[in-house]
């Protein structure tokens, strides 16, 4: 029995896994330190109330409960002993014969890790919940804010980085106050708050040729968001964001610039690139450890074009399914083969109804690149329920403006707390 | 203008509301620390993963958009001035020329608050998403445990308290671990779960009839739950429960057994009972304050039988819809009126296809007693969307067994915390 370990259950790892499932003579275990695949391309939708956590993450365990070769832990690994082919984790270690790292990326500060706490990241289904508490509650604060100036900076949102997950953000947030809270305060005007997308780069949407991403620009400057490129962030606190000598107050600050790859590729031996993602040979295992191959967001593979492959989803679904072969391929004593990215292109969504769309030399935008979008997102959407029950929270929320998840759901579950004045001070 | 300030937005506070919006001359605030109503009777089913939270709480201020008359405020309320008709909370003091009270009741302990920490009430959202985190996790440290002693206490699951939340959760466990884990292990048999129903009187759901508690006894034991009455819990620790020396070793604990009517009622001149709630005079007003009125769960009615009135929705909705009501015949001038209580009987659950009715002398059990259990819930149900997203989990977990919202979300959404030795340990 050749035992395959898979670190990570995104896109990579989980086609990855779907390649051996029911395979004989293959048995394959998914680590992963949650329990349930997140469908990344629509965290932006959980962030911004549109859409409820379970309908873009489906369990692990559920995906693979008829396939008796595949077993699926929840756990954190600890080391990755490539010597004596094992990996520590917090339940345990498992021995592998092969093993695939698929751990993704995480969002990155560039040595200002402080900023965390003021500018979260969307990268996690709690970092999303956590936007949208900050977001709603800021609008619910700027509703009793008597001062003019302190209600201002509450309606004042920033996007730091307006690559897709920026872009995406600001026009949801666009879309919400315009739209969606058109008539539900009584003593602020939603459609005054400001959305602030800052890019330090000279464009947003800078993987888009430059025609689309002055198309995304254009419409997102019509949805009211203010565009300022070649701004870069210098400071973010409690009240805002400065860039240089420029200074804007803001309650909410979300951060989407920074990309890392995961840590655990600084304990292999290889090169990393400036993203910290290590650099795989043309058929995606390692230099030194041929066992070990590293897929999706965690490898840099630039074999192809002399660039390396962006960090999106047909990448790593690709990728993971490539690999997954290619052991296959090798049990039967067959060679492996090289690694060759077919071109899905780019998509991002401007709001309600507008899109950018690349494909090779085939530029969409507006309508018609929002519908392939959608049949996209939709398509590749895992699990039959979700489909449908995201189908009709987006029709619902098209036809009627409404977003289907406005909670401002909190931290702490506890009641009975230390704090003893606090507790009777509460309606429960 | 008469000012109508409304103190919590559950069954009694939202259908006072109701009544008010678009009438003239009348300004209604509603306070809630929430920015949702939430449709409490399904909570049972976020804590054990069969729907999302949003499906079952709606924004308050979102369904009175369109009425001007009504405004909506998240705050905490610290101080009620019966005496100056005013009410102090963090955002501010409003004056009032009516009050209704409507704060519910929250989970209690008995004077065992300490207990909190390991074994979590069923009241609020953050609460279901803990037991849902609490439950799952269980499964899946079992999954990865090898100690059979340890993986027991895994595998065993306590509910103190068979009232109808209690009841309903234990038949929701069962049928989790039964059916919708039936496959998706390889380490474990999730039909050996232990579910444990722990009752200090001498039945199951004491508000039913003797024959429908007998029925609902008998098919939670079918469905695998032990049920145990007459056994009063003296400890409960990280490790289980204890029933003065019989010890029930569990990893997961429930507290479904004591209610406490908001504190809020300790401000006011009254007279309280056993469960903390104010006893209102027949057109459920305070006999000291005719200009504050007392709703729902908080409220203590015995004017109709010479008991007091169940803290179900039916009650509170209805005592709601009367006190605004009343307050519009005195603003015209009429009399006020009783109230008077329209039974709308008891419901509850057991698992899939099996729930108790009674209403008045009719007693009905088994599966179309949960047809109507289905129905009322659906048409009760707040938002036309919900309805439908619900209805649609419903009928995919009914015709696969599964759930839809199976995610262990955990509290922190930070990625940088201070521990710098768990930062790099983390798969991310």
């Amino acid at each position: 029995m050749t035992r395959v370990l898979i670190l990570g259950s995104g896109f990579a790892g989980l086609n990855a896994a779907k390649v051996f499932a029911g395979k004989k003579g293959v048995e394959t275990i998914i680590i992963d330190q949650k329990n349930y695949h997140l469908f990344q391309p629509l965290l932006y939708q959980v962030a911004s109330a549109a859409l409820s956590p379970a309908e873009i993450a489906v369990p692990i365990r559920n995906i693979f409960s008829k396939y008796n070769n595949i077993k699926a832990i929840q756990g954190k690994v600890h080391k990755i002993n490539a010597e004596t082919k094992s990996v520590l984790t917090n339940v345990g270690e498992f021995r592998y014969d092969y093993l695939i790292m698929a751990c993704g990326a995480r969002h990155f500060y560039f040595g200002n890790e402080a900023w965390e706490e003021n500018a979260p990241g969307l990268k996690t289904i709690e970092q999303a919940i956590e936007i949208r508490r900050r977001v709603l509650t800021a609008f619910e604060n700027a509703e009793t804010e008597n001062d003019s100036h302190k209600k201002a900076k509450l309606l004042t949102f920033v996007i730091v980085g307006a690559g897709s997950t920026g872009v995406e953000l600001a026009g949801a947030l666009a879309e919400l106050s315009r739209f969606t809270f058109a008539e539900d305060f009584r003593n602020i005007d939603p459609k005054r708050t400001r959305i602030i997308l800052i890019e330090a780069g000279p464009r947003i949407l800078p993987h888009f040729s430059e025609k689309l991403s002055l198309h995304a620009n254009r419409h997102l400057e019509n949805l009211g968001v203010q565009v300022l490129t070649f701004r870069k962030v210098t400071k973010i606190d409690a009240d805002g964001v400065s860039i240089g000598d420029e200074r804007i107050e803001a309650a909410t600050v979300l951060w989407a610039a920074g990309i890392q790859a995961s840590s655990l590729n600084r304990q292999l031996k290889g090169e990393l690139d400036s993203m910290g993602r290590i650099v795989v040979e043309p058929d995606m295992s390692l230099k030194h450890f041929p066992d070990i191959f590293v897929a999706g967001d965690q490898a840099h593979f630039s074999h192809q074009t002399g660039k390396p492959l962006h960090g999106i989803a047909p990448v790593a679904l690709q990728q993971g399914r490539f690999i997954a072969k290619n052991i296959l391929k090798e049990l039967e004593h067959k060679p492996r083969e090289k690694f060759h990215y077919i071109d899905k292109g780019h998509l991002a969504t401007l709001g309600r109804n507008n899109a950018v769309l690349e494909i090779g030399r085939l530029k969409l935008s507006g309508f018609w690149a929002w519908m392939i979008w959608l049949f996209v997102h939709i398509y590749y959407l895992i699990g039959f329920k979700n489909k449908f029950v995201v189908l009709l929270q987006w029709a619902y929320s098209y036809l009627t403006y409404q977003k289907g998840a406005r909670l401002i759901v909190n931290h702490d579950w506890r009641f009975y707390k230390n704090d003893k004045l606090n507790n009777h001070q509460q309606i429960d």
